[in-house]
């Protein structure tokens, strides 16, 4: 492996010297060059970070939204052989929420759904399954998954070998080429997932997609575009070429808009169609509600909070009304059979999480993960990857079930969980209820967390939102990864305890999972430039400041502190003797402060 | 029990009706009165919640910072008849941190350190212990006890014997009679503590007793004053005459003061001059770092992070440089006694606690947590009410094992936590960090969590910062009291999961940890009032709101839900019958808005 860095401004603060750079680390061939954060330490070292901030980080790439990004994936699909591109699904108003009646607005010029290069949509020659799975399984090594092997520190063959076993996914539709290719599955990092999208009552397509870039800026790792109002196929077509991470989507969502919201009025036809737009599009995985099957509903009858997933009351409303088994669960094999020409990846959607504390690991939940679990084998033996969505709500002592069940039922499947929240009591605060469920649930086995925002059951999160919603998910994700010992996570910590122990502020800040505000809240009551070296801060001020005492007493006594007192003396002798030591040494313990 | 109620108007936002209003539950006497919070809910049904937040919330009772609150325990600790007022130490500048030569500030008029009602100090007559373990041990109930069985609905009995057994503590110093009970133990709700205190950088009094106010306004359930600059005997007086909740301080930063910041000129009589200061004043428990013993010192040698606590390096400093046992151990038993006759509460330090991931579950943290246990026994042997402090920084998987430990060691005294922080890497988000920790450690027997804020390694927390850090902390403690089946704990989750369920939005507000911030934060897409009735919120839209989805399933299919499908017909035609039922009753899945 080779190194190769691009030096990037600092985004954001005030002409400060930048404090980490754009780095890439080359595999065994030079078109594979993997992205990572690279912080610079004033002691001369460096720490490496993943990097999930794409192209926008490196100032040596121009990248402009209006032209999307460059298709880093596209020679080595194209070099397989076995995928052919063609004219594609003709594009709609419906598929923009535009009734053929309506005046204006939205798909009004096809041709401009998306600016940028023309391109065709690709899919697997005769229906071939081009999935990473099917290439694992016949015991290939792709270039993407040597790439996820320079990014998570693990040979090609262990990453092949996991994706083989369906125990990780690497979502890489053949038509999102743009992406950096990354891997979920419980023996990787533990990764995040942001929603974004725009709903009927706000936001707009240029918000959806500087939210996505921004929440692939804190760290991340996949996106999934929960729109649901007007513009909903333009808006993920630049979410999709703009976006270096896996995007993810609820094809039911914009089915259901095609039918005007009339849940009854759905049929796999009009699922179907959704399904081929998106995949069409570059999707790289879709959540896909199949387990809510007509005799679960019953289940859900006396629960506190009913059913919370939209899918899944979509779904069930579908499947009362028309008193028929759920059109995604008999349909799943032709599902299969079109995910797989695309390699776009099953989250099966778990409609019947629970929606309160109350409602947690009941018979409807439960029920449905079974049936989860018959579909992950079918998907499997059809080479379509797949991962199985989680709760949800869930008090602490109730969360292990979950993953132990899912892990044993889902043949170890990558378990993608929704939080959980351990508590229902805080609106505002769901980030932080449910971080601690998330970290929680990632030690036990979770290979994917999907952020909860403080808007979560309020509202629609803005940009700070998704930000504070991101950022305490990594907090979650690398707890877990501590926890799980995963090899190399506590470095990071590490690094950053000794320049907390040196007084190294500088170094501190740019380690911090966010930079800028561990600066801002440092500078709040310390603002001057000596005080970033100096060795205190204003919470203990320098007499208290145990680091300091700490670093002194080392700097003094090290000799005291190399054996226990008095080994080979008198114990009196002994204490008389470093007592007189420390006197002879200018019986100081607050040294000024001067290095 | 009776109940009373006074209404109270809504802190804060512009002209609303109250949500909520003070109310009180009696026992058996009519001077118990335990503060309750009545949330009133739109469907004429109450909540009844804990209350932290002191007479500051009663209309009725017309409070002045300058005054200081009522004592409430005058008569219960009068009517004992086993202590006795005198004249108490004289206040000198130093307590103020002022030397003699100073030319001005703080102290200059002893007698103006508090403007309100004129006290002389008390303590146990002739050496006794007055301390609510003396009483439990001698199978006394006190009021105390009482209006502790009242606020956590349980028998006077329980109480007393947990406070016997040295399970739980009840601190309650005689010279702090204004506060209302509360305890501390695993066998009772998680408790939180704030930090508040001024440094040698920032902070005034003023700033200290509103952080006081506004910390027990959103649930704290004692607080520290770990000042450390000037006025910390002023700060503490007005803090302690204000403060509902009982007050804890770390008599070695005072006493570090007085000897001008060299640790090595303290002395026990410095020391021991400080406590009986503080006794004197009122502060219920105190910190006391005597498990650092000078043989632990070497142990740390190698870590990371050294000593972070401030009083453990302090510590360990002076071991160092005297090369002598610890002051605050070989004086052990006499400070115990000192305790015992004002009922002062120990919370025994752990000052080599883990500052750093790598640190964590070490020898000198485990040497010392044993010589904890030894503290403890000595303590209870003589009266005094004893907890166990607690780290600090611990990855997940070592979290457990600190309870567990702590609990055998320390004969099950109250483990007190600071956090722990599952991750190094997130300054400005150590709130959720340790939240992560704290939900986790209170599940497993933590009887108290000391919250984090933001700022922690950063700077001093102003305002904001402690209502994060107590909302976090609420969070974590109630995330614990659920996952240990808490009796009654779940019903908060369950009105707020009601409220969310049939789109009561007024009473989500009321009923979340933070209404003022769920409202905004519900405004901030969807301001009108209208909205507030909506049964959809902006997050979804209409078409997509799973809650309501669900409810018009449960009233549309009430019938159908009520079984499995066909359970005497022919399968096929019960489904047809199910779906002409539909069909009748108008194919619409979506009712309108109305109710």
């Amino acid at each position: 492996m080779t190194t190769q860095d691009a030096r990037t401004p600092e985004n954001g603060q005030n002409g400060r010297k930048p404090g980490w750079h754009k780095g890439y680390v080359s595999g065994s061939r030079p078109d594979i060059r993997v992205p990572v954060r690279r912080v610079h330490l004033t002691n001369g070292t460096d720490v490496t970070l993943y990097d999930t901030s794409g192209p926008y980080t490196d100032p040596h790439i121009d990248t402009d939204v209006r032209r999307g990004l460059a298709p880093l994936r596209e020679n080595w699909i194209i070099a397989r052989g076995d995928t052919e591109e063609y004219a594609g699904r003709e594009l709609r108003p419906e598929d923009d929420g535009i009734k053929h009646t309506a005046p204006r607005g939205g798909l009004r010029n096809l041709d401009a759904v998306f600016p940028g290069r023309p391109r065709q949509p690709r899919r697997g020659r005769d229906g071939t399954a081009v999935s990473q799975l099917a290439y694992a399984k016949r015991g290939e090594i792709t270039p993407e998954m040597e790439y996820v092997a320079v990014r998570e520190n693990v040979t090609p063959e262990f990453v092949r070998d996991e994706i083989a076993a369906g125990r990780a996914v690497l979502p890489a539709n053949v038509n999102h080429p743009e992406i950096e290719p990354m891997i979920i599955g419980k023996n990787f990092l533990v990764k995040v997932n942001a929603n974004i999208g725009n709903s009927a009552v706000t936001s707009s397509i240029e918000e959806e997609v500087e939210k996505m870039t921004w929440a692939t800026r804190w760290g991340a790792d996949t996106v999934m575009d929960l729109s649901t109002g007007r513009n909903i196929h333009t808006t993920r077509e630049w979410v999709l070429r703009n976006s270096p991470v896996p995007i993810g989507t609820v094809p039911l969502y914009q089915a259901l808009e095609k039918v005007d919201g009339k849940a009854e009025e759905l049929s796999w036809e009009v699922y179907k169609d959704t399904v081929v737009e998106q995949c069409e599009q570059g999707v790289d995985y879709m959540t896909v509600h199949a387990g809510v099957l007509l005799r679960y509903v019953p289940m859900t009858a006396n629960r506190k909070t009913g059913i919370v997933s939209r899918g899944g009351s979509i779904m069930a409303a579908w499947c009362l009304a028309h008193h028929q088994e759920s059109f995604l669960y008999t349909h799943f094999e032709e599902l299969c059979d079109i995910l797989r020409t695309y390699d776009v990846t099953f989250s099966l959607g778990d409609g019947l999480r629970p929606g309160s504390i109350a409602d947690a690991n009941d018979e409807a939940q439960f029920a449905e993960l079974r049936t989860l679990g018959e579909l992950n084998r079918i998907a499997k033996s059809r080479d379509v990857q797949t991962m199985i969505e989680g709760p949800g709500h869930v008090p602490m002592h109730k969360i292990k079930e979950n993953v132990d069940l899912q892990q044993e039922i889902c043949e170890e499947a990558p378990f993608y969980t929704l939080g959980p929240l351990t508590t229902d009591i805080a609106p505002a605060y769901d980030h932080i209820t449910s971080g601690i469920g998330a970290a929680m649930i990632g030690w036990w086995g979770t290979a994917m967390l999907c952020y909860v925002t403080p808007k979560e059951h309020l509202g629609l999160p803005d940009r700070d939102d998704v930000k504070t919603g991101v950022i305490t998910y990594k907090i979650a994700a690398h707890a877990a990864d501590l926890a799980k010992g995963h090899p190399g996570a506590q470095d990071w910590d590490d690094a950053l305890s000794d320049a907390r122990f040196e007084f190294r502020w500088e170094d501190q800040f740019n380690l911090a999972l966010d930079p800028d505000t561990a600066r801002e809240f440092h500078d709040a009551t310390l603002p001057a430039e000596p005080a970033k070296t100096a060795h205190f801060c204003s919470m203990c001020g320098p007499k208290f400041c145990s680091m300091k005492i700490s670093q002194d007493i080392r700097r003094e006594h090290g000799d005291a502190m190399s054996g226990t007192p008095g080994e080979e003396l008198d114990p009196d002798e002994g204490m008389r003797r470093k007592s007189e030591e420390f006197a002879a040494a200018g019986n100081r313990v607050y040294l000024p402060v001067t290095d």
